[in-house]
């Protein structure tokens, strides 16, 4: 077996199925050669799982050895059984390892409400090789999928050392602190704070920026591991890599959102701060209006003009320096000629449209958020699903 | 002709097609007998049109002698031409009625971003009938139509009084202020004052409380005239048939929501207060996982948990204290067994349906919102339309 995309040196996976609901893979453990430096960021949500409150306990000394996840079920909602069985499955996996069940992160996706077939769980955990067996990325990124149609990889190289990342999520996804499932692995030698600050800064302009369907999930779990094999790089040459793996599995999750035909990036600037200037971008990528209207390729700025005046006041934004961008077209105020309106709907029907707006504010806030048009497809693929 | 549902005492109105887009009606006067008492809430958008503009200032001094509406054109985003041109529809109509263009009232529907044909208008305006021929609140609703599938009036006495309304909307549908278009004339004797404070309370519970798709328009208006012919009344009798006429117009809006097949109604209680009762509220009502599950008759209650979750922290709703229902049928905690899950099932197939959350907060704050389903049809219809 020759992986297309090997996890960074000091990382070994185990990728299987131990039958959570079908026979797909739905079993995948990534653990460093020895506990090293780690960083989470987890959903707010009042009703986040079991998975979440015992990755955010143990990922607070910034330490961690392991990550295992168990898809095609979310253990959310499932009250304390739900918490016991989340301990017991860090438990198992730290058995397996030889190490401390507090350094194995855990993340669970899938149905909401329904305890785990703990039996097959079981039967998984006794069953897990030593070592790992194995080193290639693309698979622990198919292991984590639910509705994904493709699996999420990207890596970025920071001096001699590399990072790698994967994630998983078509819907539910507003991630308010972190998003969907997304798993980073880095062989940099880096402080653990170090590297809490700048994944917190990085998530902030990525996974954060992203929204198919303004839900945020109960599962949301981003984490990085850096198991230091490659030695110490420059940190902004580390912070740029992790930044690059994370934007590009930003724009994927938004490609592949539920129903998605088109990616939809949305860049706001002129705005009075980078709060502003994300707002209105989200208030525009959200809309269903909006996102209709560029899943049938209509260049209807009407629509955006609509989403930026419900997201800001009079007080703040003049509605007469506002300007109105599909690609480099400008839309509003001036007026399009019929041969522009011909272009404007040739590059409307392509799979990425981007939307700038420049509100005039005088000042220099800026943001760009991503994600997708909404389709029939959503609406069947939702109405469609099963509890 | 004999309307089935008369305006109140002292409104007389016109409603007529001037050839905005279609043949069908799309200019429409309501005039009191006389200059009378009125109110107006309007959206907050910074993209407000000239009509809200106009509107906002026309009612301010709580005198008002007639509404004019245009539909199939909203003359929003249309610079300073589509003021003057709002102004000139004030001035038109005063001159038509013999009073000041101040004492008009201004409304418009429709296609964003397109100036009025104005030669059309002023002949509409030239041919204005003196008096107002009719007394048909019927006609009136069916005037102010875009793309609503049915007309929403509704009526409601106060002792001697009559209160009688009327409202479009079916897409663009979150009112921050007030909403989409209603007008409401009643004959009852009201201070401006008094007509203003009761106005905005029952819109906060009835318009500000529904929700299409998230959507703000930048036309929002909802208007009171009260033209005082039927002497005065008990002011709680007033505010409750005031309060009845925009709930049922509340829930017609709803009902009639773009690609709509049921009506949603969802319930908070248990909140710490008004304030977040109504937000959590809007959040399942709004998230398009749980329209979709409501399309699909699936009583999908993990969704309705997350809604929950991604609208409250941890600090502020423990899950454990949490109950949802649909219907009157508790689905967390309490598990539903199979024979509870098809009474479930049938219930979500009808063309109503309620979820009701206690957020065990200890707190006594409640709210009730209304909303639809999301369909295959609402993206149809928003996908296809064009600019």
């Amino acid at each position: 077996m020759n992986p297309s995309l090997p996890l960074p040196l000091g990382f070994r996976a185990h990728v299987t199925n131990v039958g959570v609901k079908d026979t797909t893979d739905d079993f995948t453990v990534v653990a460093a050669d020895a506990v090293c430096s780690a960083a989470g960021v987890f959903t707010r949500s009042s009703f986040a799982g079991p998975s979440v409150l015992v990755s955010r306990r143990h990922v607070a000394d910034g330490r961690a050895r392991a990550m295992v996840v168990v898809s095609k079920n979310a253990n959310v909602a499932t009250g304390p059984q739900g918490l016991a069985d989340a301990e017991e499955l860090a438990a198992g996996v730290a058995a397996a390892l030889g190490c401390d069940a507090s350094d194995v992160l855990v993340a669970s996706t899938g149905v909401i409400g329904r305890a785990y077939p703990m039996d097959r769980i079981r039967a998984g955990l006794r069953a897990i090789p030593s070592p790992l067996p194995g080193t290639d990325a693309g698979a622990v990124a198919r292991g984590i999928m639910t509705t994904d149609t493709v699996p999420k990889t990207a890596s970025a190289a920071a001096g001699a050392a590399r990072v790698v990342g994967v994630a998983k999520g078509v819907g539910m996804i507003e991630p308010d602190m972190a998003t969907m499932i997304a798993m980073l692995f880095t062989d940099a030698l880096v402080e653990a704070a170090d590297l809490d600050a700048m994944f917190r800064r990085v998530v902030d302009r990525t996974f954060n920026c992203v929204s198919v369907d303004t839900d945020t999930s109960t599962s949301d779990t981003a984490v990085v591991l850096a198991s230091g094999a490659a030695g110490q790089v420059d940190a902004a040459a580390l912070e740029a890599a992790l930044y690059d793996v994370c934007a590009s599995l930003t724009r994927q999750i938004a490609r592949d959102g539920e129903g998605a035909t088109k990616l939809l990036e949305v860049a706001v600037d002129g705005a009075a701060d980078a709060r502003q200037a994300k707002h209105v971008a989200k208030a525009i990528v959200n809309s269903p209006l909006v996102k209709t209207a560029v899943h049938g390729a209509d260049p209807n700025w009407g629509r955006v003009a609509m989403a930026v005046g419900k997201s800001t006041t009079a007080d703040a934004v003049d509605q007469a320096k506002v300007v109105i961008r599909f690609g480099r077209q400008e839309v509003y105020p001036a007026a399009v000629d019929d041969a522009g309106l011909d272009a404007l709907a040739a590059y409307m029907r392509g799979d990425e449209v981007r939307i700038h707006v420049s509100l005039g504010t005088g000042g220099t806030g800026a943001a760009t958020v991503w994600g997708c048009d909404l389709s029939d497809g959503y609406v069947r693929i939702n109405a469609d699903y099963t509890t």
